[in-house]
This record gives structure tokens, sequence and C-alpha cells, in this order.
């Protein structure tokens, strides 16, 4: 069966889009310069999904995502035993998420793609981090759609399906785009279309589970600029 | 008390930023050229209200406003005797809302207050809607905000302090933007700031309320351009 012509581009962000290991150890360099940027950002990613999976599981009411990174990062100050920050040093490091920079192809790739498509984060990020974040960089997305205004964490179903009837738009007229296999595959398995890319450079060393596409995406593009030349634009 | 600086500008859309009369009676001239285009706009928008009273007092759930705007067309054109228009027929003409024309100091006003200020509707129009109407005009807003989002019609207090939230801002570092006094009443009521301009073609003849700012907006302006101004941009 033929694909639906596709009218929305919903994408992942973090990694996808942004790179929030070097931004954040770019920003702990100034902050902190004693601690190794580059392990906390990875530290701190790394109580991301736990977190997420305490409000899938039910276990936990939603809060936005903002308030999940703000505990994890009380957590990882400790762990790499960092006092004496106050509250307002604490908010203002928290907010490195909405500071984050893109990937070199991004601004550009995204520019392009809205003169034909709808584009919009379908991320795990608050629509406060979302917000700055586009703004802080020129990404110039038509509506923040994904986590919060569906009151849901990907990979869970009503995140893809949520974002997609905000848009009014039967699943299969999105994309889902991410260099992320998981993504995709929740994604599609949701009846969206898919578009992938890898960004090699987000973890660093020592994960390899998104170095290439996992299976047969709708597209499968080397970055954001590719993709966008494959979709016409 | 001086007023804490402003970081986002929440607009209305429908009279303040857009003309609905006019563009609804010129796309009714080429679909129906036989109807009295600016009535039957008149009398379409004269439902607007009713329909979502019955939803903001509970009577009814929540339902977007393409819903709402559907139901009041098919009584619309009962009531102008209007027949043999097939579903199709009436969804595109329900559709006119997603396309409904800027005034012509909008998209600059926008333009320009986005270099400074987060932008974004604070409409009883639903995402879809809304998206579109600024993805065909041009105009650039950050985030779509409103009723759908907080799931409530102003003016519910829900509305602003709901879209306010979901910037993480307190309403006092939020205007509303409206050329309606009721609107900004609400809105001030709940701590938010507040920007008028009138726009007398909005109805026409007849509709004298709006005319002139009908307390101390914290900005009155003559048009976005002059709000713009104002406002530093």
């Amino acid at each position: 069966m033929a694909n639906e012509p596709v009218e929305a581009l919903l994408f992942d962000v973090f990694g996808t889009l942004v790179d929030w290991r070097g931004s954040i150890a770019r920003e702990l360099a100034t902050l902190l310069p004693t601690v190794d940027g580059d392990a906390f950002a990875r530290a701190w990613r790394g109580r991301y999904q736990p977190s997420m999976e305490r409000i899938r599981s039910g276990r936990r009411g939603f809060v936005r995502l903002d308030v999940l990174h703000r505990e994890n990062l009380l957590e990882t100050l400790d762990e790499f035993a960092v006092t004496g920050l106050n509250d307002e040093e604490i908010d203002h490091l928290n907010r490195v998420w909405h500071r984050l920079a893109p990937w070199p192809d991004v601004v550009e790739g995204l520019m392009r793609l809205r003169k034909k498509y709808i584009v919009a984060p379908c991320s795990n990020g608050n629509v406060a981090l979302m917000t700055r974040l586009a703004k802080n960089n020129g990404m110039p997305f038509d509506v923040i759609l994904g986590a919060e205004p569906t009151r849901s964490y990907k990979p869970m179903r009503e995140t893809y399906l949520g974002s997609a009837d905000l848009l009014d738009l039967p699943p299969g007229r999105c994309m889902m785009v991410a260099a992320h296999n998981s993504d995709l595959a929740a994604a599609r398995d949701c009846g969206l279309q898919t578009g992938f890319f890898a960004r090699p450079e987000e973890y660093g060393d020592g994960h390899d589970e998104d170095r290439e596409a996992g299976a047969d995406w709708t597209i499968i593009a080397c970055d954001l600029l590719d993709l966008a030349e494959r979709m016409g634009c």
C-alpha cells in the first residue's frame, strides 16, 4: 500500500536536533570547572528514562520534564559531590536544557521543511522548555506538541497519537523524525511514517545501538538536510 | 506597584489579528454567490458564544472549536435555506476559519515583537486551526496556547492561567493583547498585563462596545505596530 502524503513532521529533539551532551559539558566547563562535564552530562541524562518510567507506569502522576530534570540534577550533583550551589544557581543549571545547541544542519533543514510541511517537536520536553529552546536557536516550529500537551511520555502511544490528533491528522499523514530506532519503532506501531538519520556524536563512545537504521524506515537519510531533500524541500 | 517585565505576549486572534467577517464574506461570494456573505458570517459568528457557553457551564464536555464551528455552520446553512452541499463541501467551508486573512499590520507587528518576546495565540480556536491559520498567513508564533491546550474556553480563568503556566511564567509576566475589552478584563482579573487596540471594522455597523478602551489597560495602542513600538520593538 502506498504511503499517504505527509502533512506534518514530528521531531524528536534531544539528540536528534540538539546536542545535549556537548552543550551541557560546555556550560559546566564554566559553571563547575572542576567537574568532568562530559561524565556529568551522561550521568544526568542517565536518570532521564527511569524518572519518566515512574510516570509511564502510573506510579506517579504527570509532571513536566523541567521538574524531573531538576530532581535528577540534585541526585547527579550528589553523585559528583558538588555542594554549595544555591537554589537560583541550581535553577539556572537546570535550564541548560532550554539552551542546548542544535546540530549544524538543523536550523537550515527546518527552514526548508517548514515551507512545505507543518514542523513540530514531538519530544518529552515540556512546552516552556521546547518554546525557549526553539527561540534561543531560531528553530522555526509551527506548534509545540509532544509529552506535555498529551500528558504522556514517549514511547507511550498517547504521545504520538495525541500529537497527530491535535493537528487533526490521521497518524499516517505524520512522519516521526528521530535519530533513535526505538522512538521510530513506537511511532510506526501507531501508524506514523518514520524518518531516520544517525547522530553518532550524541553519546560519544560506547553507545552503538543507533549508529544506523534498525529497520526499513520510510526515509533513511544522512542528516536533516538530506531528509529535507528526500522530502522534496 | 510597578509592572513586572513582560516575557510573553498572548494574543486574541479572531477579530484582533484576523478579519473573520471580511474573509468569510469573500469566500462565500465564490462558494455561495446567492447568499448575503456578510450577514451569513455574522449569523455564523453569532452562534459562537452560546455554543461555548454550554461547555463553560459544564453541560457539555470539552470539544474543539472546529467541531462547534461545524455544528453552528449546519444551523446557519438552515437559517439561510442553503441546501445541497455535500459533507466535503461543508468541511471545506468550515475550514474557512483556517484561512482567515490577517489585518494589514499583523504580520509585521508579530515579526517585530517576536524578536524580544514569546508570541503565542491565546484564542478559543483549537490547535489544528491556529497552526494552519498561522502557517497560511506567515504569522510567526512561537507556540500555540489557549483553549485546547487548557481544555477551557475564554473567559474562563483556566484559559489564561493555564496558558501562562504552560510557559512556566507567573501571570504578571504575560500580556494579553486583544481588541475586546471583556477579554482583557478577564485576563487582568487573572493577573495578566493587558494590551488593547480597536478593530472598528470587525463587526461593521451596530457593534459599538469595543470602539475604544474600556479601562486603563497596561498599553492602549492604535494597532499592533503601535503596540510593538510601545513595547520597545
